[in-house]
């Protein structure tokens, strides 16, 4: 990230550029092929965020509280403005940059034109919700996803045990659906349907074409072919060509040269046209390439306010519960599987502002401390299951293994002595031990993990991750960049350049991971292994044995409801 | 509590002083025998409070944490101070005074000679921890109350079912046995074993008996009897005396007059020698005078950092998970029922101690609201429900129904977008059906309830009131004296000085409660049927269901205990 003059030489170093479209911002970083050293960044925001109240961009009228949508020209801006800010920062020749890579957040739907003109930049629907990117966190579409379910169950579509049985309405058939149903002449005028990862190196390359990962996990490409025309068509009359009409273009291996930089991107970017554009990753996926980690067995996890799983494996086994099954979708030549814990970072940023007394985060403050750090640092001296407590972390539902969004939290084991850190300590436990349900998901149904690699804000916390490392009994890696995701674009790109014949090589080459950073204390591994039943007891007690969870949840919103009509 | 001059005259009114011994203080309230008026009261902090940490009144020896003591000389203080201070402050003639009653913390145990005198007055044991009175919270005796109800249990001991099926550490005997295992000079020394309540009665009237309330609750007479010589020798060969050797003493019913004010007495306090003093009671039952609620039926709460339950009644049922059934134990003529919640304003304190967020307290500071009604404020708004959360309120244990110190709390339902206040409201709402529960299980044994009368700290919260009228579905009379203990006490001496025939027509007269001071809202009642149901389905999942509680507490116990082992 310092200035390396030396690196402008012809020296014969070659760099790629990796650029990660997160939920509110695009960040560009500059890579050397050789080793995968990160010589520059730049970070740019995009103006409008996430629209979720009201259409800014358009003539600002309210939007229902499940919708969440985006801008896509403020996508273009991140290729306008934080690439070339990076190349400048690394101190790079841009003649020495030989490949861009992408990674977006996935299932962010975009309809548009043959040309990969948005609905939204139209005259016509410049006001139109639906003709705006509906953003990965766009629930909008619940309906639809039901039905889609329904009808795959009843008519025994088996693609659906590739995504563990059941669909998120994240998905972009719901979202495609929800636009025919919701804004037909939108569905109607638009030629052509995209993810916001195709979108984009669209844009780069001026041909469009879908990656394999995302193609997998979000459009349900299977085994070479979508949904059949007659169960879309049992869904809407109109739906049976969705793919065949709207989606004709040909899906492109990870590590794939998409095609050539475009000469309008070449002007965005500054850099030279004609360089290779890589086929684009989901921004969750593409840190496997990051930690090295791109072999079956080789699990990684993505800890963030959420977190993904994401584990390449050698054979295909129906594995109940998971996010998706993709066969190369994490890597060319593996099935990739991705799962899922809805509430990690959220919930403990939730505890820390929701129920943590002012005096730990003054003195977390006067410690220079994260309040994270500071309230596990409080707990550090006691034994493991010292505080009697044990947590689920279904604060925002679960996801894997029980794919449940309506189960909640809990807390057990409360006495008049408790105190603040130590429940927020329980709720770290719970988060790791339901990383571990999900491991022993995995194995349980036959497909093995050799090791663990995280990544992800919360690889920050030194003592987070030790205790990762006591309850899931096994060593973990670690990233060595802590903006994983573009990295892991930036490796993409180096193979679609031709540097390296696969991911696996690039990786070996360029990733960055401190293997074996934490590695379990036996004696506190066998005391997690005793707490950790216990907490299996707890979850299948309200995964499955009692609905107590469900019916709160019906009498929550019933109350709500009344409550509502009676102020009305 | 003004001053009225004109109450001094010989206008012919009569006048009583009721003294409640409480934990830290005492408070003597100068009281009008017509009407139950209070014209005067004083309130006297013990010296000493509660020894728990060291011996400050001897040797500052270290005392065990499960040790809680007091020293005997602090009560009569309260009897030179508070008494004389409230007669001033009533403006009363001490002539008029016509008789006096106390209440006292239960189960607070002293060994003395034959003349009352405390064995840690002798100069021999003044530095011997088990020579100062027991205070009701000592609970170092947890060993020989398991003992003795085992060979209870073993024996079929008849009066077991009268204590629902288990003893406290508390109660007289298992202190007693302890004193005699862990200090034998003293338990050898000592000619006479009293309760506080008949040590205080003592010091008045100078002639030592026993108060059937006490005795019943406390010391397990029963149907006339103690548990059998034969039994007691059983625990332990010098043992089978207890009660024939040193509690040879009458036990005088509730009401009755335990004698005439002594000349020592009538010097410390003021009052005239000869006045009546009545058999002593237990505190938290003499709040069922003050409320009038003395008939069969009329369940009083007491509601303070735990709940105490008491009612009287016409028959006598077994009735499992009670804390004790005593024929004339809160009043003569009737059944008196004890049940108890552990953890109650203690639970709420914790909660705002240890899980509130700063600008909550500003803000209930800047509204010049106690915290609990700040909070209950902010979802006041909400439904019956709408936070989707319920709780176990079993912080301290469960004390009724299920006899269970080592069950521990829990919450249920928490997202991302509960509260603090939310979470505050659940707690409370588990006290209400930790109540309703007790309520459900004397009515299911046989035991009806005509109405509920609440007393102690927590009624000054009109909202938890209402919540309470809410949750219970029934309405809620109220007592109108905050200090209910002092009153009641106040009342038994009108009735022991021949005011009243009995306690129930001096409560008529003298007792001060706003009847239906609470009424329920028919449609919020409705809905907290259907919340109930769901925490019953908690309290048999946790109570009985599953052994999860006891589990983290063993873990919990064996990690305190090798990470102690470790530091030594």
């Amino acid at each position: 990230m310092t200035h390396h003059p030396e690196a402008a030489s012809d020296s014969g170093e070659r760099y790629t550029v990796g650029v990660d479209f997160g939920t509110l911002s695009g960040r560009a970083v500059i890579t050397r092929v050789r080793d995968g050293e990160i010589l520059g960044e730049a970070v740019h925001a995009y103006e409008h965020g996430v629209m979720d109240r009201i259409l800014t961009a358009g003539d600002s009228r309210p939007l229902a509280s499940d919708v969440a949508l985006q801008v896509p020209d403020d996508y273009r801006q991140v290729l306008r403005r934080a690439v070339p800010e990076a190349i400048v920062r690394s101190g790079v020749a841009p003649r020495d940059i030989v490949g861009i890579g992408i990674d977006v957040t996935s299932a962010t739907v975009i309809f548009t034109d043959d040309d990969g003109l948005p609905m939204c930049e139209t005259t016509r629907f410049r006001n139109e919700p639906h003709a705006y990117a509906k953003l990965w966190k766009h629930h909008a579409a619940q309906d639809q996803a039901h039905r889609i379910v329904a009808l795959a169950e009843q008519r025994g579509e088996p693609w659906l045990a590739r995504y563990g049985g059941d669909l998120s309405s994240e998905l972009l058939l719901p979202k495609a659906l929800e636009t025919l149903e919701k804004a037909p002449a939108v569905y109607a005028r638009a030629t052509r349907i995209v993810d916001a990862v195709d979108w984009i190196t669209w844009q780069l390359t001026g041909r469009l074409s879908y990656a394999a990962g995302d193609s997998g996990y979000k459009r349900m490409y299977q085994d070479g072919r979508y949904p059949a025309p007659e169960f879309l068509a049992a869904l809407h009359p109109d739906f049976g060509t969705v793919f065949t009409a709207k989606m004709p273009a040909p899906v492109l291996p990870l590590g794939a040269r998409a095609g050539g930089l475009s000469a309008a991107a070449s002007a965005w970017t500054g850099l030279p046209e004609g360089i290779a554009v890589a086929s684009g990753n989901i921004d969750a996926h593409v840190h496997a390439a990051s930690v090295n980690a791109v072999r079956p067995g080789q699990l990684t996890g993505i800890l963030g306010t959420s977190t993904c799983w994401v584990l390449p494996a050698a054979e295909y086994r129906d594995v109940p519960g998971i996010f998706g099954a993709v066969d190369g979708g994490i890597v060319a030549g593996a099935w990739g599987y991705e799962a899922g814990q809805s509430a990690v970072g959220d919930m403990f940023d939730w505890f820390t502002s929701t129920a943590v007394p002012q005096r730990y985060l003054d003195e977390a403050e006067s410690a220079d401390m994260h309040v994270n750090d500071y309230l596990m640092s409080l707990t550090e001296a006691q034994g493991v299951g010292e505080s009697g407590l044990i947590a689920l972390d279904w604060f925002n539902g679960n996801r894997s293994i029980l794919i449940d969004s309506d189960l909640s939290g809990l807390v057990v084991g409360q006495t008049l002595r408790t105190s603040a850190p130590e429940v927020f300590r329980a709720l770290v436990e719970a988060t790791a031990f339901g990383a571990r349900t999900i491991i022993d998901n995995f194995e349980a149904h036959g497909v093995p993990i050799t090791d663990v690699t995280v990544a992800g804000g919360l690889v920050q916390s030194a003592m987070i991750m030790q205790l990762y490392a006591d309850a899931l009994n096994r060593p973990l890696g670690v990233a060595r960049v802590l903006q994983a995701g573009a990295h892991g674009s930036a490796i993409h790109a180096a193979v679609a350049a031709g540097s390296y014949p696969d991911i696996a090589a690039a990786a070996s080459a360029m990733g960055r991971v401190r293997a074996d950073a934490y590695r379990p204390d036996p004696a506190r591994a066998a005391q997690y292994d005793r707490l950790y039943a216990h907490y299996r007891e707890l979850y299948r007690l309200f995964g499955t044995g009692t609905t107590v969870m469900h019916q709160l949840r019906d009498i929550s919103r019933e109350a709500a409801a009344r409550r509502t009509r009676h102020q009305e």
